[in-house]
């Protein structure tokens, strides 16, 4: 009985990691992924054929974006969010849940949903499980995402008990307001903080309604709690997640977490920091973090990163890019950010063929031990963040 | 004696128009052209690719901004501005006469050259002829212009007279200067603001360096003046500039007005304009401007300009371009500076294609009885201005 539209295919294992191939109505994606964010419709400084030349397989929408600006009718009218943005490959979108709670102001979470004041324009606004599932109808992703409530990082036992529980309410709410089942793949969330016993809470309770999901998101982590916590509860939930599903992992992009969660078992990754800290003017390389301003940059002949062979490192040397950065050109962000995405994604490619080889631990130490000797570069606590 | 490293071809007359190829070490140029201004070694939020592909045959630099920032020697420590830019095709540097007059705080403009603070951070500046030409040595441009004084606009005949005169001994100072004239053509900048005498005063003076110049560009106009008194001076003028070297208008870029200076006889011009009011929202159409933001565009599914074949009309429809300015996404400031210049170039190429076919006039009234009918459009003054 397999009607899901998105479907998984474990392909190679190594150790727990995972490689696979996820299958969506606008196309394959190779996992672990890393899912560049799109939040406003757009990948911020992108053309979509940049996007897609430098190898991401899909992108990330945002509901609380598109729901006030545009509005999710809007986007309907024009066909749906990728003929709207144009990008015809896979898409997914988050449900808001996560913004609802860390970009509006709240006004009340009460059991029928969330009322809120956007953060644009100060108007009252509510999203409830239905409404977060209409928008998503809506847009038309490949692959949409629950509406929970996303308690704030470390939050106690006795906060997230009664929270967990009204997120399973919510999700039996969604799948019955699912209106495009054959078409959009609906991702379950495990919430429970860093609590194992509340991991295997939220999950079981979510695992009673498989049926009706493509797949299992992670919820709750990257919120501020320490890395080893992060990491206690990824190796402790992410192998008990259902085998022939793909796993998401939310908000996680600093490079050596992202090889930590691949080894733990996630299949899918998001965030927005390689993005952002790419318009700040800081770029990945195979040696840790460059922060392009820096005047030793000035008359630096070398690309962005020795090693790398995507467009941007092909054509502009790292003192055009100081340059452009200098003199406020977006240009410096546009390649910045090329750059940053294709990093990530080169990486992911390089875990996954690693696993098809089963040497996924040699791949990760010698990137760890390359990465961590930059001078530049520093080990960020994981913080799930807006774009 | 035919030395000079950019030539001109003239292939077609219609009336006084003009139909040519300008050939440079760095590629061929075919007249009349609109080159987009790329101020600060990039063309504002476009990739050098793109701007190839939209169908410029070549782009401006800019002597002051470079000068300032990064510096013309750092420039040329990258091997020059189209390595440094990865553009390899022509570019052509204006002096810094211009800016020097517009931007820089002028402390004094003496007859060694002019002293004035940067806008940048107010650090003392200075600029002769002779470091004009250095500086634009270094960048390594195809075409350089002499240094020149500007005027303001509507200056007086007794104000002109010794400005000219200034401007004469300034360009024989730059043609001693020049340490790359196998390399680089040096362009004559005719002054004399609104007077036709003084216009010929210009002319002839910088005519004794015939054989030193490669072009001669018309500067003072396009500065505030009445719209008649420029075409009055155009149509006086541009005849009468050497018929085998090509005639630059500096700073113009409104549709209508650029078509005027091609029945005149100019062949190349240049302005901040299209991009500007692109990165602004406002793009050009058949029919006239139109303002993206406009609350009537959120529905509309058609491309900016319904008669245009470029990219971003290929792909994107009015009302994701106006989401695009109301979230203030970078994207959209890209997709209307793409159109715009693609507007310009592609106006060019069929006017050159009307000279060719001797139905320039034909031409040029269907192209103003269609752009002057939109709603949204305005006929702007003239008004050379920076990026």
């Amino acid at each position: 009985m397999n009607k899901l539209p998105v479907n998984y295919e474990l392909s190679h294992r190594d150790g727990k990691a995972r490689a696979g191939v996820i299958t969506t109505p606008h196309g394959d994606i190779k996992t672990p992924v890393f899912m560049p964010v799109g939040t406003q419709a757009t990948v911020k400084t992108m053309n979509p054929e940049e996007v897609r030349e430098l190898g991401a397989d899909i992108i990330l929408g945002n509901t609380y974006h598109l729901f006030l600006r545009p509005g999710d009718d809007v986007v309907a009218k024009f066909g749906g969010l990728h003929k709207f943005m144009n990008w015809s490959h896979p898409i997914l979108t988050d449900s808001g849940g996560f913004q609802v709670f860390s970009l509006g102001a709240i006004r009340k979470i009460k059991e029928e949903g969330v009322y809120f004041r956007s953060h644009i324009d100060g108007s009252k606004r509510f999203i409830s499980p239905e409404k977060s599932i209409d928008i998503q109808n809506n847009l038309g992703a490949d692959i949409v995402m629950l509406f929970d409530e996303c308690p704030p990082g470390q939050s106690s036992r006795e906060y997230l008990i009664p929270s967990i529980e009204r997120t399973t309410r919510w999700a039996k709410r969604c799948v019955t307001a699912h209106k495009r089942p054959d078409d959009q793949g609906l991702f379950a969330i495990v919430q429970g903080g860093i609590y194992e016993d509340l991991r295997d809470k939220s999950m079981n309770e979510l695992m009673e309604m498989d049926e009706s999901f493509s797949g299992y998101a992670i919820g709750g982590l990257a919120v501020g709690e320490p890395r080893e916590d992060m990491y206690r509860i990824l190796d402790y939930i992410t192998p008990k997640l259902p085998e022939h599903k793909p796993r998401y992992l939310m908000g996680v992009g600093e490079p050596l977490d992202m090889l930590e969660a691949v080894e733990h078992g996630v299949d899918m990754m998001d965030c927005v920091q390689p993005s952002r800290i790419g318009r700040h003017g800081t770029t990945f390389t195979k040696y840790g973090r460059l922060v392009i301003k820096n005047a030793k940059y000035s008359l630096d002949p070398r690309p962005l990163d020795e090693d790398c062979d995507c467009y941007v490192c092909k054509n502009y040397t790292r003192g055009y890019i100081r340059h452009l950065f200098k003199a406020n050109e977006m240009l410096g962000q546009k390649l910045a950010t090329y750059h940053n995405l294709y990093f990530l994604i080169k990486m992911m490619n390089g875990a996954r063929d690693a696993i098809i080889d089963k040497r996924f631990i040699a791949f990760k130490e010698e990137f760890i031990g390359n990465y961590t000797q930059g001078k530049d570069s520093e080990w960020i606590i994981p913080q799930r963040i807006e774009d």
